[in-house]
């Protein structure tokens, strides 16, 4: 018999989140059972709007209700540069920075050949388009600092070059070996100052 | 700006579960936007399921569905003994050693003056109350292997003593210092054979 039915569904619904397994299933599980419901009312409303009414902006890639998001249609933002992420967290950690003005374009990965991620996989088509468009000046390449975001970027070089625009990279000020969005701000900030073109 | 507010709410839900920070909130809900929608809705249900249809046992206080639960109104296990556990978790873990074929009795936690939790916050009452009643030859103490344990097992054998019954506590072959929940199956099947007389 073990637990009544409703509690192994939830163990198991909760042991599919990443880094969860099931004896942290069952801890979560426990702790949802014993706080007020409408507590749980809120989680599951939340993770239902989230998941409904977030989509991807079509011009930049990054999470949004509405598309273009409210970074692409910023008439204040600069327009004539164009900063390249992995993922959408790397906006935000770049918007932390308060450094960067511009336009962004999120990748929505990086170039890894033993997670059968290949160029196609990636925005990457989308990208050209926008830089073949010619609005940008300058593309920054600011992807992880780790072997795929450095893979990534020297596939990105070696396309964008031909194209006529300046092309840059974030300063090697960035430790090497972790993911973008764990740096401090202050480093992303100076790293994003001291960017080296390719 | 930062995310889209669904994401930020839902970061902010996510981040109230035990063991949960911003970090991995974050990492949640960016996988909680990857996932089919049906997915999303399978957990959000169970929670609600969970939390809206399970109770406790009126006479145990084990988890169930319906009052009194099944291992309460299971004519075919021993009524002759009675074991004291701390949580619901603890009755599962003795379930699956398959050696005890008895009653239970859920406290609902263990003496702890650190955390403030005194004999009268757990189901010390109720217990004297099902013993006082009677029909049980033996009380099998089965708290955790700890210091709150072991101040929950002293405690109950006190009280316990005058009632002329049969007490008992598992054998100490349990690894001292960790959790009844952790210990395994075989482990816990030879102490609940070695069990000993107070």
């Amino acid at each position: 018999m073990l637990y009544p039915q409703p509690m192994n569904r939830l163990i198991h619904e909760l042991a599919k989140l990443p880094g969860v397994g099931p004896k942290t299933a069952q801890r979560l599980a426990f702790y949802i059972l014993n706080v007020p419901e409408s507590e749980v009312a809120k989680l599951a409303e939340a993770l239902l709007e989230a998941r409904h009414r977030i989509g991807f902006c079509e011009i930049c890639g990054h999470l949004t209700e509405v598309s273009p998001c409210s970074l692409c249609s910023d008439p204040r933002r600069e327009q004539a540069v164009l900063c390249v992420v992995e993922e959408a967290k790397d906006v935000i950690a770049m918007e932390k920075t308060r450094v960067f003005k511009g336009q962004y374009h999120v990748l929505g990965g990086s170039i890894s050949p033993l997670e059968g991620v290949g160029p196609d996989d990636l925005r990457i088509k989308e990208l050209l388009q926008r830089v073949h468009s010619g609005t940008y000046q300058e593309v920054i390449i600011a992807t992880d600092p780790n072997v795929e975001g450095e893979a990534t970027a020297l596939y990105l070089g070696k396309i964008l070059k031909p194209l006529a625009v300046k092309i840059t990279r974030l300063a090697r000020g960035l430790p090497i070996g972790g993911d973008l969005e764990y740096v401090d701000e202050i480093t992303l900030g100076k790293a994003l100052e001291g960017r080296v073109e390719f």
